[in-house]
């Protein structure tokens, strides 16, 4: 059974490897890169391509033999011309160059890179191509926000694969009895399979997994002598009873699970007891969302795999905007008894200072936080969760006002406070 | 002054050329190709990748030193996923590959590839990235149709510029007082000069050369060793008093001028006896329009350029889908007396069958001038252009019913038919 390691900031020298790097496999891990996102914002335009750069240096300076993406790399099917302009050379920057290439790509790359509607002309890895010094190959699945659409089912990453940029895998030909043929890798004595789906519906992909019409198709020749991960990008949260995929229902050869699309980064490698493999869900690299989950550090992962075990070390992103949610429930900063006697215009008050002030707690958070990082922005994104359930009168609060004050300090003025009340008439207690 | 030769299917050998091949530049010509156009068209999706597809065989076949684009490579600024994949496929296999480069590149390409609003981190032609492994490079210039929009402006050719697939020039940071700085090649002893000039709007043009305030920047040293051409894109035709670009303004230093935008295939050098330069007009390689230009056979064009001499070889093209443009003068098939005593359902008759002897006519004529490539499509354009003027009775002629007998024949039924009447009420000379 894999053993796996987890250390923050630990450094990038191979020390505490068991093996010689001849045999190890350094791979960068990343996913829901969203390229893309808030493009139109002045203020976000480039928060997705800053720290999917950073996760490029970081490949880089840490000298991995290879980069897998777990889908949603870009945040639109159809990227703008500015947002695809600045993947292609970030990536021209980044994976081209002279660097040997330490490890060998032994699968059918006809099969890994025939893609589904019509011929690949290069079905084969970019590092293979003549024509190509690549340094870094990317390996990538499609995610839900990028994934084939139109007459020609065609993502972007089609269009990455063809400059020779990215290697697109994952995407089938048919979804009636799904084979996946794993890119198989080997390096010194450390054999690597990476089975590859890119994102489905997840009730059919629920139906499929039901019917048994899914195959991950394994090397005949010594199939234990393999490191199986599995890297999908579907719900791993349940949102109903079939619209997810259960971890049970994945394979148990399997010895990790890399699962993009849940943008809380859990990097840190889970257990699963029952299946006995384990699970890594690297989290997005921007915060297309402002959910509690997206203000967790957002990592990078440096996955190295040795022979039947492996290690995950934790790369905590610099560039990445600051994200503070907060939960605010009303009653525990009014009590019933002001609500009663004060009048209207005292209450609001009231209420101007409890957010004001713990705006400006969270924005001295930010400063204090703040990597130190050059491209990190200075504006944090804020969002108060406001519970004012018992305060009808806070039904006019005009927050719009509220919150012009902020509009130079927080990335989000518009969008920071998010007044919500109760089913319920009254939040105080009457018991 | 140099001499211009130009024969229909010239051996492509060099017998005849007056030097030796490491003097003499060969430079495939083509322009406005139009990827794109058409594209939801079952019957001519794919008409616009075939015609340039011919053209990057020609300039395989013929061992060109490089391809020169005046402009429309893509018929929009954001081609669909389907047609960029597919430009981008047909450029690696074509321009990627083991060949010498037999010139060399000695103009400061930071200045010759620094595109307009952001700076370009590969500064500098594909082929001398140590990265890639260019057989032929490609240099364009953008046009009307792929020219740079949007917030961030930007064209399609960024972004193959960015892939290392095109090498962009022309597009100037200012329209104020416009510098053109030249692309500068050797080969041998020949120099060759190649000034850009991306589309601009006519009339905007128009006026800054009125001004002077256009300036071709020639080299300093021995300026005359230089054989000079202007790449543009606009009107040549007068569309009105200022939105064409007389040729009377361009500059008379210049050898040729490759003039983009204007279908017709006018690909003989024309000299201009005036400003004693040649004017070459490639025209599109894809019928936009049922304009009777645009049946012209179309060619793409060998360019050889020895010191200050140069010859023009016409390729005629084998895969363009034929058109037939026909003008129809009623009052040539139904004399006035017929007119005057035939019920409306005879000269109904009569109309339906003068159109469909003419088609089927034309269609004859397709299959005997079908080239006989397995790419050229089969069923042709055709646009007959039926002037009805003192036939009032076929204002209400059923030309979409009529057409239906042709729609497996022809590839434009439904446009296939266009009626018009002259001003004047009656057609027959009264006097
Ligand atoms: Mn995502
Ligand atoms: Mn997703
Ligand atoms: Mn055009
Ligand atoms: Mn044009």
């Amino acid at each position: 059974m894999p053993s796996p390691t987890s250390n923050e900031n630990e450094s990038p020298d191979e020390e505490s490897d068991p093996a010689s790097s001849e045999d190890v496999f350094k791979i960068l891990i990343t996913t829901d890169n969203h390229l893309g996102f808030a493009e139109r914002d002045d203020e976000r335009a480039s928060d997705s391509l800053i720290a999917f750069e950073e996760c490029l240096q970081i490949a880089r300076d840490e000298n991995v033999d290879f980069i897998l993406l777990g889908g949603d790399l870009f945040h639109d099917n159809k990227p703008s011309n500015h947002i695809l302009l600045e993947c292609i050379n970030l990536l021209r920057k980044y994976c081209l160059g002279d660097k040997t290439i330490g490890f060998k790509l032994i699968s059918d790359e006809k099969i890994n890179f025939s893609s589904t509607v019509q011929s690949n002309p290069f079905p084969w890895a970019n590092f293979k191509d003549p024509n190509l010094n690549v340094s870094t190959p990317v390996f990538s699945i499609h995610g839900n926000h990028d994934d084939p659409a139109g007459s020609t089912p065609l993502c972007p990453l089609d269009l990455l694969n063809s400059c020779g940029l990215v290697n697109y895998f994952g995407n089938l030909s048919s979804l009636e009895n799904i084979d996946i043929h794993p890119l198989l890798f080997r390096k010194g004595e450390t054999n690597l399979a990476i089975y590859g789906l890119g994102s489905i519906r997840d009730e059919r992909l629920h139906r499929i997994f039901l019917k048994n019409q899914i195959n991950l198709l394994r090397p005949t020749n010594n199939p234990d002598d393999w490191f199986n991960i599995f890297v999908i990008h579907q719900n791993r949260v349940a949102h109903g009873p079939k619209n997810y995929i259960p971890e049970q229902f994945l394979h148990e050869f399997l010895d990790i699970v890399i699962w993009g699309h849940e943008h809380d980064c859990r990097i840190t490698p889970e257990f699963n007891t029952v299946q006995k493999f384990f699970v890594i869900q690297p989290g997005s690299t921007v915060a297309t969302s402002l959910s509690e989950g997206e203000q967790l550090q957002k990592h990078a992962g440096i996955l190295h795999v040795y022979k039947k075990t492996f290690k995950m070390h934790r790369r905590p992103l610099q560039t990445v905007r600051q994200f503070y949610f907060l939960d605010i429930q009303l009653t525990d900063h009014i009590d019933e008894k002001a609500l009663k006697t004060l009048s209207n215009a005292k209450l609001e008050q009231k209420l101007d200072k409890i957010l004001t002030d713990t705006i400006n707690e969270l924005l001295l958070r930010a400063q204090n936080e703040h990597s130190g990082h050059p491209k990190q922005p200075k504006k944090p994104l804020i969002r108060l969760r406001v519970d004012y359930t018992g305060f009808d009168i806070f039904d006019s609060f005009n927050d719009i006002r509220f919150v012009q004050k902020f509009s130079d300090q927080v990335a989000n003025p518009k969008t920071m406070i998010n007044l919500h009340k109760k089913r319920e008439s009254s939040a105080f207690k009457t018991n």
